[in-house]
């Protein structure tokens, strides 16, 4: 069995963004000299996700917004209760649970911190 | 090490429809000839999922209603930017989100066209 | 490639629950032997997941209240047709869509009985 495990780093300028990271991906799973195996793609941190998706500027506006609906940004504690401790991320906890299980584009959630990504191929 | 892979293809005559898929992915299991492994089942489609849940048509009345509430279908280029591209199938995007990785179901939120869904299983 | 698939049981007293299971699964992966590999944690469940998130007590209200909010649970067969079976659970086979695939955190959204969660270590 052949296996290849790589961390790529992200710090995004802003709270929420999108990066394609299709390009990063297949680089590790051709290092990797698999022939026949499965790739993980995985974050590493509870505010950020990985997803597969269409790489369209307009789509990636209607995703935010959607996510922003569902679980919306607001530091106060009144909302959320995990924003007592001093956080101001609950929002990001909740809108990675949408869709944390897929590959290629990463997801964040709550920037402006280095974020690590694992690439995991295993197979022979 | 054993691997089996093999592409199923679905082309659902309504825009919505769920189709279990267990009776399929159990003949691709076994003709892999796998004992002690992992099985992959992967939408290769960004307005389809494959998930988990019960074979129950109340449920699946449920499932699509609540989608359906979450992420409505509007073709307009009002509600989705993605829309402005000249598609129609923004809801699609954003309902896959929902459940992404599981196994059995195929869910299709843009169908009329034909789609596949990838079969890997590895181990000994 | 070794492997080593365990069952973990849960039966909570409660209808909603999460419960921290990122000790018993590093015993089974530490029980594998594996060096390098995969770990796959899986309810066995359909109105039940495993997601990977904070343990903070804040969060977790905040996630049960938002899933609350996402899919309210309504025994009555009108809000939905999952419960003209006779059931009561359909929220709950909504919720457990929210972030199917993840691992260390095991949620209940239909609690009472007895429920597994499947952890399988493969690799060398």
């Amino acid at each position: 069995m052949k296996s290849r495990t790589e961390y790529l780093t992200f710090k995004l300028p802003e709270r929420m963004g999108l990066v394609n990271i299709t390009p990063e991906v297949e680089r590790v799973v051709t290092a990797s000299g698999v022939q026949e195996g499965l790739c993980l793609v995985n974050a590493m941190h509870i505010t950020a996700s990985v997803f597969i998706n269409d790489d369209e500027p307009g789509l990636h506006h209607d995703l935010k917004k959607w996510l922003e609906a569902l679980a919306p940004f607001d530091a106060s504690p009144q909302r959320y209760h995990h924003n007592r401790t001093g956080e101001d991320n609950a929002d990001a906890h909740l809108k990675r649970q949408i869709g944390p299980w897929e590959q290629i584009f990463y997801g964040e959630f709550d920037g402006r911190r280095p974020k690590r990504v694992l690439v995991k191929v295993i197979g022979e």
